[in-house]
């Protein structure tokens, strides 16, 4: 989980590591979608980037490493979209960092923010590089040239035990800050799917929510201070619980995506290391009772620190994926025996701590989903998505590599309006996927339940079109977003904005909000170089 | 509870409700501070105010009723702090508005403050107007006029029960909008010491925290969304249950004191009303072990909803106060059998909600107790407290009636820091009381903790510096704050910070921090028409 190699720069993990499909799955690909055209992947050479335009020597070159090298480039011009994935093996990225920056600590961040306002370079804040949302596109906007500011040198964690808070560097991987702590007996308890390469400042700058959070917190319920290197110079939030003295800064800071500055130091709160962790299935009849179970636990706060419930489509697809690898066959036969439920959806609900607590908690959950008619499959399931949780990066890879389109995108909407989204959505998918003359496949599931509502979580699966890929995205990703715009869901529950979705981002928030958030990028950037092109839309 | 009376214009409650000092609390005080002069009390029609201005044709009466006889003009002079009250009853406010304008819905409200920012009118949004920091002071600023925006007409109450979520008009006093929710089985379990009447607007806007607030969570916890009526424009947040759409906007409009604009509606969290409330009393041996066992509930998620620890001075003088009214006599005799505690800390601990969930979540809450060595005293004292839970106003005025000074102010640490800012802040207020020549009696509890900190809570008692009321406050204020800022607390934990702790905002969040809140005023209040002097200090 610390492995520290760097990322295959066209997909997801360690480069000697792949999660295969086996025969059964790619023959029901097939079956359903009909046989894609494999696409094909470049070598690394053959990656074509634009030529790296010259530093301002009074520029960007002010503290910390400079790299100039092919390779250093080429990983640093997106994140993990489908688009930056189709791009990335095509050898066309949609553009690259002229110079890649790796200051060694905050000050040294510091001034290269300070230096590069002064000469107008662009600055893209990078840590794990996985946005799947544009965020770390090297967009120059009316800058003549764009560096790519690593995080990764700034690594710290220093633990405060008595207040269960510790101090973290920005470019700490999710596997090296849960070592560190671990060194204290502790945990930050946050682990998003993209938990093998994330790192602690993209978890502050995107509001990252992860697979536990509903016993841990959402990483933004987990910030309790927050440091930022701005244009304007240097923002810290005072290290108390919390304050009632003003608008909240650290709400500012934390969403903020680059956009304001660069986030130097995140102070956490943390737990004592949980001595078990129990995961286990349930299912229910269709994902509206499944839904509503849900509400019942979260309205009864009776939420088991995972909850995750597939829609009938996601449990049936998963469990014809999984297959030789991923979710186990046990998982399988479990869910057979229960057949009678045909279009049972799947949950996966999971508690962790201390045993007696786990205990206590899971008896509370379980006579809730209980009276809401959900039904036991035991712990095989849980052991199963446990084992998988980070996997859906990889096979998301394969699915690229048998010539698919895959994308997943993600929202929210309260309890009242929950069902309408599911459907407004998933309709939205189906249609503008069969428009592209590309019928696919539409799955869901929600994973982060709150009292008033939930999100929503979907992964579509289509025959790539060839030659016009980014097109088939743009048109499908378009219509999801329109229909959760009409529907009053959120853009993003927890991918961020980044430059996919800035342009929704006036429906979100309003034109007097956009204007608000203007006016703090304005005075704390006030030569606009920090991540050009995110989350703020252009004026019209 | 839900008693519509306006309150005393002089000081707390309605005019018939007062909380006679016993003759043995009386002597305790003449004791141990020394007799006080009694404070003169003038009558309403003594009040001197200046002459109302006239308001510009085009100007504040764009909407709603514009009221200007003098009882309507003195009652928005001032909140309810100690310079405040001493004002009042002197007859002496600081200044008054020149109208009070009463819309009677958001369109109206926004109206008002388009007009008024056309005209350069300034504009005092008025809740309850029970402020302690000095957040309804009519300052002008630059402007030729003020009027008090009085929001009592906005009260709606529209209940979405699947998603157990209410919108709220902020004009909603707390009791009225519990007896709202109360119709529908529900309730937003929000408990200041002000509740009786403060409102919904003032609560979001300020960041206000409840007695239960552990439980039900702090009034910003429960704001799913907000409005604001801006001079700029209408700025509604979201109502979806979480986004991770950008720096969040609600909790810019949260804390912004009436500066940004006026709220002109809460979309608040709701809960079942709680079918049981179990209170009880628990004492400590010092304020510190007393502290270490409410770290350790909080650090093992064992908070009770209500958690109030009494330091020594406040267990000893509450209970001495206590006499014939307020706490009942089996608190002190509950004490008394503990006795060999000399200077025993008392807790006052509950739990809210069903029976079953009471009972459970008490007893893991006791075991936690009982392993940091605190000893239960039963639930006299808890509901003692109980009943006496939103008495402390009128306390306050019958000790001024007696000529004594009194006051309070709050804070927050991490844990690591608490006991180090305990000591500096009392000892500071023991300090500058001495240093006016009027030692007096300082004591605090906790009443907000959290896993990385807690809440401080601070009062204090002395001799009336006759003819010296305002300096001798201010003296003893200024020294208090210095002290908080010295050790890294924070300037309010949920007074907020109005005009009194304007100038520590650049302790508080900085330089940088003050520009980013600055850039928000300038663009959504461009002729600074809102709440001038509060929140943020003077530029220098």
């Amino acid at each position: 989980m610390s492995d520290a190699a760097p990322m295959k720069w066209w997909g997801w993990g360690a480069p000697d590591r792949r999660l295969e499909l086996g025969a059964q799955a790619r023959a029901m690909l097939a079956d359903e979608l009909g046989t894609a055209e494999p696409a094909a992947r470049v070598e690394l050479d053959a990656v074509r980037l634009p030529a790296a335009r010259e530093l301002p020597d009074a520029g960007a070159r002010a503290a910390g490493e400079v790299r100039t090298d092919h390779e250093d480039r080429v990983r640093h011009t997106a994140g993990k979209s489908y688009p930056d994935l189709f791009r990335a093996r095509s050898g066309e990225p949609a553009g690259a960092p002229d110079a890649v920056l790796a200051p060694e600590s905050a000050a040294q961040a510091a001034a290269v923010i300070d230096a590069c306002s002064s000469a107008g370079v662009a600055v893209v804040p990078f840590g794990g590089g996985t946005s799947v949302v544009g965020g770390v596109d090297p967009v120059a906007g009316p800058h003549g040239a764009l560096v790519s500011l690593d995080l990764a040198g700034l690594r710290h964690c220093e633990v405060d035990r008595v207040s269960m808070t510790a101090r973290l560097g920005p470019g700490l991987r999710g596997p090296e800050a849960e070592a560190a702590l671990a060194a204290h007996g502790l945990t930050l308890g946050h682990y998003p799917q993209s938990f093998e390469y994330a790192t602690i400042g993209g978890f502050a700058a995107t509001r990252s929510a992860g697979q536990s959070s509903a016993g841990y917190g959402r990483f933004d319920e987990l910030v309790a201070a927050v440091e930022l290197a701005a244009p304007a110079g240097r923002m810290a939030t005072l290290r108390t619980p919390h304050t009632a003295a003003g608008p909240a800064l650290r709400e500012l800071i934390v969403g903020s995506e680059g956009t304001l500055g660069v986030i130097t130091d995140v102070a956490v709160r943390v737990r004592p290391a949980p001595e078990v962790a129990r995961y286990e299935g349930w299912v229910a009849a269709d994902f509206e009772s499944g839904a509503a179970a849900v509400r019942a636990l979260a309205q009864a706060d009776r939420l088991p620190d995972v909850t995750r419930l597939s829609d009938a489509e996601e449990t049936r697809v998963s469990l014809a994926l999984s297959g030789t690898s991923g979710l186990k066959r046990s998982l399988l036969d479990s869910y057979l025996r229960l057949r009678r439920r045909t279009g049972g959806c799947m949950f996966i609900v999971g508690w962790e701590g201390e045993p007696e607590d786990v205990e206590r908690r899971r008896a509370l959950s379980s006579r809730a989903l209980r009276q809401s008619g959900a039904v036991r499959i035991g712990s095989a399931p849980g052991r199963a998505w446990s084992r998988g949780r980070f996997e859906g990066p990889y096979l998301r890879d394969e699915l690229l590599d048998l010539g698919y389109f895959v994308e997943t995108l993600e929202t929210s909407h309260t309890w009242s309006r929950y069902q309408e989204l599911y459907r407004a959505v998933g309709d939205a998918l189906r249609e503008a996927l069969a428009a592209q003359g590309t019928p696919g496949l539409v799955w869901c599931h929600l994973s982060h339940a709150y009292r008033d509502g939930a999100s929503l979580y979907f992964t579509f699966v289509a025959p790539r079109k060839v030659g016009a890929e980014i097109e088939q995205w743009r048109a499908v990703k378009t219509a999801a977003c329109e229909a959760i715009v009409a529907t009053g869901g959120t853009i993003t529950h927890h991918h961020a904005v980044g430059r996919d979705h800035a342009p929704y981002m006036s429906a979100e928030v309003g034109e007097v909000g956009l204007e608000a958030l203007r006016a703090l990028k304005e005075r704390l950037d006030p030569a606009g170089i920090m991540n050009p092109g995110k989350l703020l839309p252009e004026r019209d």
